[in-house]
């Protein structure tokens, strides 16, 4: 076990450097960047196909996502606007890494945006140990999971600039006490901005489209 | 790169040489055991709850609950009527593992039970890369994760012998293709029994049991 450990943890350090680097690179074009954590089907590339249009005509908008298979997203969010998309195929790997995002960079003349999005592949628990030199990493939640969530999934909801509670729209119909969630989102990070809205209906989207391009001015 | 992928290859051979180590310790007990993969918030503890009450006084039931922190999942199994309740903190890990199966089984007397199930961490992507030694796998979907899922996460929905369909009830309220969503399945997966169900109104629970009855018999 002391072997595995240890390759891990100089694969990790090897990550961090270059994210570094393409954090730089994305600050050094002026460029804001978010990078999208989530399960699977709680609504990143709904997220991101709202969010497009209500940016049009204020912020240059490329994406970037991640999945482990097919083109559909990527698809999606050039369909729904957005200036340029990279698709990163990870060929089974379950999250998206700092190698991964400089290839995709490669392919952008970043100067020709001001937000740069990044889907990460489904999943609450991989990417969160990989930096990929975003300005802030926002995670999708959605009420159908489960109010249960940031308690069992510590190391995801830890270190989140931004939370949002997607699918409000679906309160009615399940179990999910929002003070008990954001009751645990908050213990394990206090100054996340919290955005309850529901990707269907369109409520709540405003306050979010605010935060980014707040950041991204 | 190479260096990584043949550490990852040799871990890999290692688990499966112990999987079928606890494969072969679980049949000669002569219990029926099923390992269940999802989405976090999909549904598998919810699953569990509402199976153990309607197999009282037909199957002795033992699970296995695996999850990065917490006990709450393996709270709730006790609670619902498991004869035992083994939890396995993975202290991060993204999935469950031969190793990890294998010191729980350590702490259980398999031939008190007629069932094993194994609740993995929920992730739909690591888990189908490291078999535990099951009979079965067992794939909780949920009607709100949306039905792209078997496109978009082909490896966990391949080998699948059971497919639970949870969350019918949200049905109305949601865009949910039952059609294009088993289409995906199916085409990785012809053979695999199919549940669509809710475990919160109980709707189509019987078909599930029945299968469990029948295997473990």
């Amino acid at each position: 076990m002391t072997q595995r450990i240890s390759v891990v943890e100089n694969i990790l350090n090897a990550n961090d450097r270059l994210a570094q680097e393409n954090f730089e690179r994305i600050q050094a074009a002026g460029v804001f960047s978010i990078n999208i954590i989530a399960s699977p089907g709680a609504g990143k590339t709904s997220l991101i196909e709202r969010t497009l249009p209500l940016l049009k005509g204020r912020l240059r908008v490329a994406t970037v996502d991640g999945d482990i298979a097919t083109s559909l997203d990527s698809d999606r969010a050039a369909a729904a606007g957005a200036s340029a998309s990279v698709q990163i195929n990870t060929g089974g790997d379950c999250h998206l890494d700092a190698v991964m995002l400089r290839g995709a960079l490669d392919q952008l003349d970043l100067t020709q945006y001001d937000l740069l999005i990044v889907e990460n592949v489904g999943n609450l628990v991989c990417p969160a140990n990989f930096k990929l030199g975003t300005h802030k990493t926002v995670l999708v939640a959605s009420v159908p999971e489960g109010d249960d969530k940031p308690y069992k999934y510590p190391g995801s909801y830890r270190g989140v600039d931004a939370l949002i509670v997607n699918k409000i729209d679906l309160l009615p119909y399940v179990d999910f006490r929002m003070d008990y969630f954001l009751q645990g989102a908050r213990v394990l990070n206090p100054s996340a901005a919290v955005f309850p809205l529901s990707c269907r209906s369109g409520e709540g989207l405003e306050a979010w489209i605010k935060w980014l391009v707040q950041n991204a001015a």
